[in-house]
């Protein structure tokens, strides 16, 4: 998925009255932003990182065409502002350095999984444009994995296209929730751009179309004689099982879409083994969201794999993350100068960071320190986050999906079961440094 | 706002099989689909129409490029599906007739918003991408109109980006916004492609660059001189208030982003007035939906307007519409036959249909009949579907940002003050024509 030619302007007018502000001011010295979540969404107590090349791709790609700085100079805000800086945006492209965890990491609160030091122009245009992928993305994988651990092994296809916001927010679902842990999307934009597996059936509106249900399911055979799948609940669930029973195709799967589909999915299930079907797969869908799964799969019940939209593509319990993405250094005066606010209720740890992970002997993440970048750590300890860009490039390779899936799945496997609750949150496991601890006190008591 | 060169794709695989399946069975007559609205979001009443502009556009430039059909040549579902299906997707085009309610429309529950009639293929293709749009920017324009209306005359701008779920549902939540009310947006993007005029001050990032809250307000006010706007809650909001009421600048706005703000907007105008500063205005942001609003706005408080992003552009409290796209006739043999689901609380109603609104003597919304599109109706009901597409064509002009917004305002002022509450749902003023009615019984009591 590329970048629209015009997300230079896909951020918040603030970003560029500020860049003009620093401009005018010469204030030049590189800064060190980061990205981090404040508070859980509800029920939350992980997350999985997502987004990471998305935000890469935009930092590459990030330029002002003459048309983008032609609008910025007839914007009111900008009247003032001198010519000059209107030719900086015209040679502007991202230079910075981006150290990030890896798409498909498992992390808390309070943790960076950003870090970008650059000029601080640059770290300052991007924020709203990362904030907005990458809070999207993270929050999506986060409820997939939710989703996928309540189907207990059952697959779980990803079906929200319709209800997401908008297209795009369709396809960076479809990534996401892949990427947590769902088999495949509905979306087929998804397997086009991304490789990932598309899954469909039939919409009532097919069977509608003809005058019974045995000459839907027959015309559809007739174009998908190999693997037909058949949607059973446009009139009567049941009724459409016996009348499959009672047809010579070979069924490779049946979808159950309202009504109570455990009981439904039991005695369509006996419909079908009857007629020596056992071959055919029932899915499920409709309406469907973590908190169902896990009391529908709690039980014996004759289902093979799920469909969820809506809940998943919007994280419909709780459909914003609310990460931030803050100063915590300023590189000015031949020194480091860190950098916290300090307002009620939005403080913040000021320095950058680096994200250290202990496991237990089982391999289970045990706790994670947050400390400064330059402090070491013990070897056991795990640093979290990784160069990803270096001078505007990129430095090392980006996974591709497969493997942030891959990497998601063991993630996932090394949080203890406490965490994998689908109500609460858990105490995250996270502590400061000693040395990150003291400046940051230091620096809130100097404030108050 | 243009469709992705990709846009085709952009939709459920099983609009594609079924496209091949009516294909391979030379299913070729013209269908209607309607899109309409089953339940209301919580606590709705009404709901205002919005996206018809992106779902036109996207009609007017469907089409399959070569590496599209490529793509599901080699898609295992369509391996066994004949050449002639992907040499017709090659051929594509959109040739049908669109009506719609014009954006801005206020409409209830079971009323069609927009009914299609083309070719089924053609019809059914495009149902994943149209209900994404229109869902999405009709969630977010009755979203805006409930916040606006908490604000109670003050102005509302969007602030959302950063939570939106992606770039481009930033840029349709900010042209939703509009059109249900808000003044304005802080996204550039919306600015530069639709003309929305956009707002910003600074953030907390600029102030923390500098030494001090004096010398931040200083070097901001040099770049811009005539109307700077200061943030003042970065440390302490009454001390950087007294700051600036110190200094020389004349602050054309302060924002105030966190604490309790009713309390510190009185304090803050206080402060402001006795420097002289009585031409400055009051902006609040942070957490706010259009609960914390009326809850502000009931007392009396020097708030001149508000950011509101987060639960604007998620619609947070309910952030999924469940519009629906439903076949309700077909043409064949010679005829028009209707069509109805009939599942288990899943029941559509039949037939291609208007909508007709009676207003009352001071013009406010009386009742909507749903009937029949080849009914008539007596000359005081006004139909509310207006023909937008021929032979997949523009038919008529689509109206501008600004008369769509001009159009919602008479809309929601023709809304009688029990659609306007913000909590629990008022029953939707709507009746079937005594036609349709009979119709939809018989085919209902057939099914059963």
């Amino acid at each position: 998925m590329q970048p629209n030619k015009d997300a230079a302007l896909a951020t918040d007018l603030y970003e560029l009255t500020m860049a003009a502000a620093y401009f005018e001011n010469n204030v030049e010295g590189r800064a060190t932003f980061e990205l981090f979540v404040r508070n859980y969404p509800k029920n939350r107590s992980y997350l999985v990182a997502a987004g990471l090349q998305e935000a890469v791709d935009y930092l590459l790609k990030l330029r002002f065409e003459e048309e983008h700085i032609e609008y910025l100079r007839r914007h009111p805000n900008f009247a003032k502002v001198d010519e000059s800086f209107f030719q900086y945006l015209k040679r502007f492209e991202f230079s910075g350095e981006v150290w990030a965890m890896p798409e498909g990491t498992v992390f808390f609160t309070k943790e960076p999984i950003l870090r970008i030091t650059a000029p601080i122009i640059e770290a300052q245009i991007v924020e709203t444009y990362l904030l907005s992928i990458i809070n999207f993305e993270t929050l999506i994988a986060s409820k997939a994995a939710r989703v996928v651990d309540a189907a207990r092994g059952r697959g779980v296809v990803e079906f929200g296209a319709r209800r997401s916001h908008g297209p795009e927010a369709a396809l960076l679902a479809a990534r996401a929730s892949y990427i947590g842990g769902c088999i495949g999307t509905s979306n087929v934009l998804a397997g086009y751009q991304l490789g990932i597996p598309t899954y469909g059936t039939m919409a009532h509106s097919f069977i509608m179309t003809f005058d019974s249900e045995r000459e839907a399911f027959e015309r559809f055979s007739k174009a998908f004689p190999s693997d037909p799948a058949f949607l059973l609940d446009t009139y009567d669930t049941l009724e459409a099982a016996k009348i499959l029973a009672s047809m010579s195709v070979r069924p490779y799967l049946v979808r159950l879409d309202s009504g109570n589909r455990v009981e439904l999915s039991r005695k369509v299930r006996r419909i079908l083994d009857q007629a020596g079907m056992s071959y055919t797969k029932i899915f499920v869908s409709g309406d469907l969201s973590e908190y169902v799964l896990d009391e529908v799969t709690r039980k014996k019940v004759p289902i093979d794999s799920f469909g969820v939209g809506t809940e998943l593509v919007t994280s419909r319990d709780d459909p914003a993350l609310p990460g931030i993405y803050k100063l915590v250094a300023l590189e000015q005066r031949g020194g480091i100068i860190f950098r916290a606010k300090t307002s009620e209720g939005k403080r913040t740890i000021p320095g950058p960071k680096q994200v250290y992970r202990l496991h237990n002997s089982q391999g289970k993440i045990q706790r994670d320190v947050i400390s400064l970048d330059v402090e070491t750590q013990p070897p056991q300890m795990k640093p979290l986050l990784t160069k990803v860009m270096h001078n505007g490039q990129v430095h090392s390779a980006l996974p591709t999906l497969q493997e942030i899936r891959e990497h998601t799945k063991m993630e996932l496997k090394s949080l203890p079961p406490r965490f994998h609750r689908l109500r609460g949150s858990a105490t995250p496991p996270v502590s400061l440094s000693d040395r990150l601890e003291q400046i940051t006190r230091t620096l809130w008591n100097s404030a108050s």
